[in-house]
């Protein structure tokens, strides 16, 4: 169910013909009401497409309609002309629903640098608008995917009892996956009560320890962006905290369906730094061995190199002292005080799931960051993804 | 010649037992004089081997006599017991040639992580000592290799009529290619009369537009120095700019072999950025796309994938407008003004050698980092290293 679990939306998912294979290729969103607050946040990529400097508009008064979403084409340095298509499939969602295209949000994903068919795009307006369905949660996920190879889609119910209301959401993301604020496309949707200021200070403490610390291949989109629509069509005012959680939650399991389809990896690898002076350097530290491809080569060699570990953590201006860290990986701690410690032997990273443990023995922060591994089929899907 | 084309110096390369294949491991440069002048620039990476710690002492005189150089093991992050080594392998050098151990430069290359043996690197330094020689260079480049499949040397004769001095050098480098101050091992030598002051000058220039610029897979080793030995012996006291130029020519020629012997790559990639505001505009931009995995992936693949060149500048905080911004790549202009231009079929990436233009509209300066393309072999290779 996804996006319509909450209620008060209608969804769908088709197949426009912007795909040459004729898969799903378009989403809407819609939010009945009654209430129409919504956040998003966006990637902070100065490069940014046309969809995202439309949507940033869109955001500024806190309401939003409708989200529509196409797969097959980023719309991305396209010029004027890629502008003018994003603003025509919102007017196209305006009339078709009878709302103000102030209040359409657009979203595009696939290859920079392509025109999109405004024709094409139009057209499939009005057949998702026929579509639209209080189900259609789990259609939309479908139409967004590229490179995906499953939907992503996760949902939490929150309340006093677990049913007052609830959160859903979708994403789509395999590759280029390094977010700076927000990440990939991501739709989330809840029929709590709250206004826009609201749901935009709790997406921004949810996406901070979730997307932001998903760094797959170090490699940040034009296109990301997380929005957050609710409806208020529970009556139900929740708890702040609670609501944060909660849609932290729904943030971190779908940051883990992506980071588990990462394009071509064989490894979801874990990293956690503790032992760090304050929470900033805890990320950085993990995001440096994040983006280390031989680290990353490494591991899908089932390969302990803890050396790669700390060869990476000394071009970070963290405070550590490099001969003062211990490295455990799966368990075993194979390098004590910047010196070998348990045999490499020892460590099994046959398992998908990969822990990296990293001391700084520097203070009480700590920060996780999600990533694969480099392999060979990484190579492979990126080297041909245009042709 | 190498190391040994400029008169005063005597060089070995031998196989001491370090590596288990029995291939050469151990090279010895001995500067003869009359001076012993020198330079050296070491790795910006705070996590640094023990032959870095030690020779940032010795280099503080600015007096040289012997740079002694293993493959077989890095030497890093092995505690008391690795510094121990290194300062033992020094002394037997200085024992055996009668000169300082404060004198005695000492670089390593190959795992982190693993203790090197004190007992045969000193049996080494014997067995090399009997071994110099002045036709001994190239023997000092093959016993320094580590994954690299060629010895790189290089030499520049200078002086009004190309008589007068000379620079010759030596190079191992094949990964962990992304030099922050200093890259690699290198060791090069001059007969030119030219005090420590000079030569720090000289390198330093030097290394900033050919070491510091080549970035095949942005990992910074724990292990770059590269040494500058001047002995006089020539007589001839140059130039300035002439010797800068020179010894420029050298790192240069260098820095390309190295590129060239990158694992695993298929494509050497310059990444020429003109129209920045300054030098480090330009600098930090193409190092941008150099580090990119999707870019790489796609010039393995022969793509030429330009919105993943824009979707990596777009990271920076050079100044520039990402939407008035030119890429070429190969001689084919495919992105004008942030819009599609030639058609990128025109493009043909089948060649070697690669070159990406890109034009910031922002300004004077430019720069061209080096880099590589992300291949299978290059996963290949740095998956099995250690085992």
């Amino acid at each position: 169910m996804s996006v319509t679990a909450p209620l008060g939306f209608e969804a769908a998912g088709i197949a426009a013909g912007i795909k040459s294979s004729g898969a799903p290729d378009l989403a809407l969103v819609v939010n009945r009401g009654p209430s129409q607050a919504a956040a998003a946040v966006f990637t902070s990529n100065r490069a940014q497409a046309n969809p995202i400097i439309w949507s940033k508009q869109v955001i500024g008064d806190g309401t939003v309609a409708a989200i529509v979403l196409n797969s097959g084409g980023a719309n991305c340095f396209t010029g004027s002309q890629g502008f003018q298509v994003t603003h025509r499939t919102a007017e196209a969602v305006a009339s078709a629903l009878e709302v103000s295209a102030g209040d359409v949000l657009v979203c595009s994903t696939g290859l920079i640098g392509d025109q999109l068919d405004g024709d094409v795009l139009a057209a499939g307006v009005l057949t998702a608008t026929a579509a639209l369905s209080a189900e259609g949660g789990d259609d939309a996920a479908r139409a967004i995917m590229t490179t995906d190879s499953v939907p992503k889609t996760a949902v939490v119910r929150g309340g006093a009892d677990g049913a007052g209301w609830s959160i859903g959401g979708i994403a789509k993301g395999a590759g280029m996956l390094a977010p700076g604020l927000a990440t990939m496309l991501v739709v989330i949707t809840t029929d709590a009560v709250l206004e826009s200021a609201a749901l935009d200070t709790a997406l921004r403490a949810a996406t901070r320890v979730t997307f932001d610390r998903l760094d797959s291949d170090g490699c940040m989109s034009t296109n990301d962006q997380v929005t957050l629509l609710a409806s208020g069509a529970s009556g139900v005012v929740p708890d702040t905290a609670e609501f944060t959680a909660a849609l932290t939650a729904v943030c971190a399991e779908l940051a883990l369906k992506l980071q588990a389809d990462a394009e071509g990896a064989s490894h979801n690898i874990a990293i956690e730094v503790v032992g760090a002076a304050s929470e900033d350097d805890a990320v950085e530290v993990g995001r440096s061995v994040a983006r280390n491809n031989l680290f990353k080569a490494a591991i899908f060699g089932n390969d302990p190199n803890w050396g790669r570990v700390l060869a990476a953590i000394g071009t970070t201006t963290a405070a550590f002292d490099p001969y003062n860290v211990d490295v455990s990986m799966n368990g075993v701690r194979v390098c004590h005080a910047g010196e070998p410690d348990q045999p490499r032997d020892l460590v099994d990273l046959s398992p998908r799931d990969t822990h990296v443990l990293i001391d700084l023995q520097s203070g009480p922060a700590s920060a996780t960051i999600f990533t694969n591994d480099l392999t060979h089929d990484y190579v492979h899907e990126n080297s041909a993804y245009a042709s």
